[in-house]
C-alpha cells in the first residue's frame, strides 16, 4: 500500500519551511509520497485554502492524508482537528477550511487532536500535524491521535445565495487564479437547480454573457476564422472543480491581459446570474 | 523499470492544477516517478516551451516521457500528438513546441493521439495526456494510442538567418532565465560553421564582444584582481544548451541588474554576429 | 538504506535548471530520494544559503547529503569542496557558506573535491556536484573523491556582537521570510549567555519590545478578546532555527504589511537588545 500524503500551505517556496518539513516527513515514514498542492496559498486566507483542497482532494487515490498548513497555531480559538471524509483524511486547525467539504457529504469521522501532550515541548504545532499525518498514512486509526467531536466550524461566505424570487443567483469571487481567471463560488449544481432550464445572463459591463461554455475553445464559433481571432475575448464556462468561472480566452496576465485585470474582477466581487 | 514522467506546464504553482496532474498520474502508475521541469512557462508560449523541453530533456535518462501542458486545449487547429524522439516520448499538442527537435534528428515515430472517444466525457485534454504517459511509462506502444502520421506543425522562427554574403549571423532572443541573461537562438554549431575560423564581433553597444567565453569566470583575464573585481561585467558563452547567451558576469536582477535590465535586451531583440 | 539528497540553490523554478539538475541525479543513482529545500536564494547569496541550510538540515535523517548551488563556478578562488558534519553531508563551493556550521560544531571530515580531470570536458561544476553527492549517498567515502583539508573559508559576519560592557547585544538582519518576519542573528543561546535573567529590551521605535514570545499566539495576553484584535502588532520570537526573528502578528506582505514592511527593517538592518 502507498502512503500519499498531500500538502497546502501558505508558506511559499523561498524559504526552507516546506523542505523542512518533507524531510521530518520521511524521517518518520521514509517511504512517504509526498505531493505538493499548493504552497502559495494567500497567507493566513483559510477560504482560498478551503477552494484549493476541494477542487484538488478528489485526484489522488482514496486513502490519500492531506495536510493542510495554514493558520494552524494553537490557541484558545484554533483547535487542530483530522477528518475522514469521502475516503480520504484531511488534517488541518478548525478554522472553517473544511467546512466547505462538509456541506457537500456527511463526514465520517472527526476527532479532535489530543496528542500534544505526549511529545516534547520544543514540538510546533506543524510537528503535531506531521505525527498525524504519518500515523494516519500507515493505517493508524482516527480515535488514537484525539476525541471524536460531531461539528466543526462553519464558514458560510463560500455560498452563493439565491434571490427571494428564485429569478436570480447571486455569488462573489473566490479564488483567482495563475492565468487570472477569476472562479465564483456558483456551482454548476446550483446553477442547475435554480435555472431549471431558463435562459438567463451573467451581468457584466458592458456586455452580459448569455452562455457558459463547455471548454475554453467552444467559443470560436465560426469555423472561417482561424482560433488565434477569439483571443482576448471573454467567456464563462463550468471549471474542472465545478465552479463558474470568468476567463479570457487564452489569457495571459502580463500580455493580453486577464479577466482579472480586463474585467475588473477582484477577489470577493460580486457575480449575478439572472433568470428570465 | 523507472518509470519517469516529465512535466513542462505554464499551470503555475499557486493553484492546485500541478498537484491535481500528479494525484491523476500517481492512481493511474502508483510508481511513477514525476519529475517538474518548469511549470513557469510564459502563458500559451509554445517558443519557451520549446526551448525549455530542447534544453533539458537529455538531462534524463532514454525512454522518459515528457509531458507538455501548454495550449493543449484540443481543436479543429490543434491536435494531440506523442512522438518517440531519440529515444525519449513528448506528448503534447500539435502546435510547433515539438519543431525544433524535429530540425535536428528525424523522429523514430509520431502519432496522432486518437483515443478521446473511448473515455468519458468529463474527460479534459490533460486527463488524455495523462493516460497516453502513463502507458508509455508502461512500455506501452504508440500505434496503440494514435495513428502514425508523419510530419507536425514546423515553427521556422526558432533559426537564426545567415547573411546572403555569409558575413554575418542574425539571431534573436528566444528566452530570459532567471538570473536575467538572454539566451539567443544562435547555436553554437551554426555559430562555427558560418565563422570557419574567422574573427567576429557580437554587435552590441556602446561595444560589441569579440570573444565567446568557455564559462563565466573567464571574464577573470587577470590574476592580478580578485574575481569580485569582474562582476556587472558583460559577456557571451554558449550556454548549456548550446545556444549563444548574452550575460552579467554574477547578475542579480534586483540588485547588480542583469544583461535584460543593463543592455536593455528583450525577447525577440534582434542580435547580430558580424565576421570579418 | 535511503539515499536522500536535498538541493538548496538560487536557480530559481522558471528554468530548466532544477529539472535537468534532478534528471542527472536519478540518471545517475536512480532511487535517490531528493527534497527540496529551495531554489529562491538570492542570486550568489551565500549569506542567504547559509542561514537557510543551517536551519533545515537537521530536519533530514543522518547520512543525508546537501548539495548546495549557489556560485559554484570553479575558480582561483573558489574551489569546491564536501564535508561530513553533525553526521550529514554538504557540498559546497568554498565561499563560506558552510562556516556558519563549522563554527558551532567541529567537523568531521573535509575534503577539496579533486576529480574534475576524471569526467569529459563539457562537465560543468553542477555535473561534479552531482558525481560527488550520488557517490556519497550510495555511501562512499569522502577520502575518495578529494584530499583532505582542515579549513574552509570564514564567514564572521553572521555572528551578533557583545558590546565591551556586556551591557547589549549587536546584531542584524540576515533574512526576510515568505510572511516579511526578520531574523537576525542573535540566537537564542548567545542571548541566555549574555542575558543572564537580566530584563531586557530590544530597541524598536516608536516603542522597544521587552518580552520576546514562547510563540506567535501568545501576543493575546488576554481572553477578553478575540485573537483577531492583535493581528499586525508586533512581536519577537526565537523562531525554529533557533535566531530572534521580529515578526508582524499573523502578516500577510500585501495585506497587513510585514515586519519588513511595516517596521522598516531591510536585510542586513541593526537591532540592538539592552540589557539592564
Amino acid at each position: 500500500m502507498m502512503s500519499i500524503i498531500t500538502l497546502t500551505t501558505d508558506y511559499g517556496l523561498k524559504d526552507h519551511f516546506v523542505g523542512s518539513l518533507k524531510g521530518k516527513i520521511i524521517s518518520e515514514l521514509s517511504d512517504a509520497r509526498i505531493i505538493d498542492i499548493s504552497h502559495d496559498i494567500d497567507p493566513f486566507n483559510t477560504a482560498e485554502a478551503s477552494y484549493v483542497i476541494g477542487a484538488s482532494y478528489l485526484s489522488f487515490p482514496k486513502g490519500t492524508v492531506h495536510l493542510i498548513g495554514v493558520d494552524i497555531e494553537r490557541n484558545k480559538e484554533n483547535q487542530h482537528i483530522a477528518m475522514q471524509w469521502n475516503d480520504h483524511y484531511f488534517i488541518c486547525a478548525d478554522n472553517g477550511i473544511l467546512s466547505m467539504l462538509t456541506q457537500k457529504i456527511v463526514p465520517q469521522k472527526i476527532v479532535e487532536i489530543n496528542i500534544h501532550d505526549r511529545f516534547p515541548i520544543e514540538f510546533t504545532d506543524l510537528d503535531i500535524f506531521i505525527q498525524v499525518a504519518c500515523h494516519l498514512a500507515k493505517g493508524g486509526l482516527l480515535n488514537v491521535i484525539g476525541k471524536e467531536i460531531n461539528t466543526i466550524k462553519e464558514v458560510t461566505e463560500l455560498q452563493a445565495v439565491v434571490a427571494a424570487d428564485g429569478n436570480s443567483l447571486k455569488g462573489y469571487v473566490i479564488y483567482i487564479d495563475h492565468f487570472g481567471n477569476v472562479v465564483t463560488n456558483i456551482s454548476k449544481q446550483q446553477f442547475l437547480e435554480v435555472a431549471k432550464g431558463r435562459p438567463y445572463e451573467i451581468v457584466m459591463k458592458p456586455k452580459s454573457i448569455k452562455t457558459i461554455l463547455p471548454n475554453y475553445s467552444a467559443i470560436a464559433t465560426s469555423d472561417k476564422y482561424p482560433i488565434k481571432t477569439y483571443e482576448g475575448e471573454k467567456l464563462a464556462i463550468f471549471n474542472e472543480a465545478g465552479f463558474l468561472e470568468i476567463a479570457i480566452f487564452r489569457s495571459n496576465p502580463s500580455k493580453v491581459g486577464s479577466a482579472n485585470s480586463l474585467l475588473g474582477l477582484n477577489y470577493r466581487d460580486v457575480i449575478t446570474i439572472k433568470f428570465s
